[in-house]
């Protein structure tokens, strides 16, 4: 009898993406449980029960699917298997568990991806360290080593730019005594542009795949997308086949966030991420219905939004801790940077700062790119972290 | 040397409209006391403190001024005399106290606008009885008698349409050996249309106005809204500068929602609310900056954010529990409104019904005014509340 609102939603992780998930949950209504190890985690203002516990504690997952309808994550490196087992026994898990698992080891995720037919550079596993050279001869250099489980913001890859650098590209990925099974290599891609789709999946099977959106990374973390990303139409109808196509071949409900190169040969997918984005959150402002949003009527089984933008232009921009920066923080300059047109600014409340860590982002909407772009720079160099 | 962003906001009440403000609040990550005697009130998953206690004990007011850095509050019908008192010793309270006790006394209020110089309907203070049927056979009937306090979704008003009826009018409002004093009586408006604008002041003086927006009551009570009004271009200006009229006239900081009537003969202001207003939900979707998020920025004294739409047409509607309904509860149709383009459901999470309590709304953006307000009303139609 109870209707789809009653759905209890737990989410393992309060960390942005868990608030701001949270924010969407709430704001239709639904019983929110958070599993996040901070006590003072984002997300945790937000919900109506923050589990404290470790992220990996099997008890707590068991914990969580007895209570709560449905789960789901916020980030990928959770334990898979036993969310396996969960769902064996009856628990919804969307992505499910076996989404999460083929897309946890990049190897596999580029294989169904291959298979799928989404385009994707040429990669190679790994049996032996010859077979890096093998393909460094066949491809050229530079090759790109990667580790099939844990990487992310750049973390888990290493370039060889020519055969005397393999050893120590190797070695920076791979702990003493570790299996080169681990790693695998792809062929170096020259790319015009970074960007992703982000593709949401229904329970009733509908897509919704949003506009693709330009990133820009510095020191591999994300630092601002762009939407729309400024390609070609036939670019822009080839990133929302794909959307859909990687959606179909991962078999997933929920939000998808399909990270791309764009190429003078065309698209490439590099990375898939089952769950909401950074490279989305201009969707808050911008769009009929935000990833976060969609990520929660997808996995109640609501039908989706429209993903279309409802503004012409959207710029957002990480507020990242600086790189030698620990510990208590203050806020200093938000007065300046909410003076200027069609700025929003989101602060995720983390108590304290790390080097390089994602504390807030500021989105612009308005009618114009370059515009946008320009007020988004500008409030951005306003944000700045103070020591508390 | 703290920054704005650490400003401690406490807000009096927590239902729907301490929600929404909640939702900003900690957007922009600020700390968050709210105060409201439901232990499952709807903000209570919003904030990061919630003071189960009394809206009218002033232990409690203290206690929060003490703790937070600045107070506002959702609704008007509070201890404004001792806020008062804390603002003397030093507490910042927006809109100021003084505001608020200006705007509760609905006469004192009238009095203002029309010493102001805003547009108000003829109106005029009681000593006796008399004074009621001096008014009719000045104004014709119906008169409108209307109580100084209290009054809100139409109680506190009653109309008499015949000098006969002035008595029966009069009872209803005044308690058994009750002030006459505490009545007024107001010429009947006949108008074309209820609408309203909001206008915030910030804590530098700049005003932002909203574009008028049209009203339809049912039972004294908003049913929905719709933004823009679609009145003349004379008459949206007229609205805007009476908008940021008020607000000068009250000296007042945040959110100020101006009821008007639009008659043949122009604007008249009808009421004054000193808070973010049910006619402005559709501002979440449908504008730069939501009502929510600029009495934030008004309040904590951060720059304001364009009231300007993002899409050229909003219509809200309200979901109101059937009048003869009570207890637990259960929402039926949210995937048939939700299937509908363009439309965001907030339910506020209400533990129980009552008889045509605000339960939540449904908000429609889109290109075309009429589209928009014919999928609002099949959306609304959907949603039903069904016994639990």
């Amino acid at each position: 009898l109870a209707g789809i609102l009653d759905t209890k939603i737990g989410i393992i992780g309060g960390g942005q993406l868990g608030k701001m998930m949270a924010q969407d949950t709430k704001k239709m209504g639904f019983h929110l449980t958070v599993l996040d190890p901070e006590a003072n985690c984002p997300a945790h203002s937000l919900c109506d029960r923050h589990v404290v516990a470790d992220l990996y504690e099997r008890r707590t997952y068991r914990e969580m699917a007895e209570t709560c309808d449905v789960l789901t994550y916020e980030f990928e490196h959770i334990d898979a298997e036993y969310l396996l087992t969960l769902e064996n026994e009856g628990c919804r898990v969307y992505p499910t568990a076996k989404n999460l698992i083929n897309i946890q080891d990049k190897l596999t995720q580029k294989r169904m991806l291959q298979e799928g037919g989404a385009p994707v550079p040429e990669f190679t596993p790994l049996d032996k360290k010859n077979d890096i050279f093998a393909a460094g001869e066949k491809w050229g250099y530079p090759v790109m080593l990667k580790t099939r489980r844990g990487g992310y913001d750049g973390k888990g890859n290493a370039a060889a730019e020519r055969p005397e650098q393999v050893e120590e590209a190797l070695n920076s990925l791979l702990p003493e005594g570790g299996n080169i099974n681990e790693i695998f290599v792809e062929k170096w891609v020259q790319y015009d542009m970074e960007a992703s789709v982000l593709a949401c999946r229904g329970l009733d099977g509908a897509i919704a795949v949003y506009p693709l959106a330009k990133n820009l990374h510095e020191d591999s973390i994300l630092r601002s997308t762009a939407a729309p990303a400024g390609v070609s139409p036939l670019i822009a109808e080839n990133s929302r086949r794909i959307g859909e196509m990687v959606t179909e071949i991962f078999g997933g409900i929920g939000m998808f966030c399909i990270e791309m190169f764009v190429t003078k040969d065309g698209l490439l997918v590099n990375e898939v991420a089952p769950r909401p984005h950074n490279s989305g959150h201009y969707t808050i402002e911008a769009c009929y219905t935000s990833q976060f949003e969609n990520h929660v009527r997808a996995v109640t089984g609501l039908p989706l939004g429209s993903p279309h933008m409802k503004t012409a232009a959207a710029v957002m921009t990480n507020i990242i801790s600086p790189p030698f920066f620990s510990g208590a923080y203050r806020v200093s300059g938000a007065e300046k940077a909410l003076g200027l047109q069609g700025v929003t600014l989101h602060m995720y409340g983390k108590q304290t700062a790390r080097p390089k860590r994602k504390m807030g982002h500021i989105t612009v909407v308005g009618n114009d790119l370059n515009e946008v772009r320009k007020t988004a720079e500008e409030a951005a160099s306003y944000i700045t972290l103070v020591k508390d």
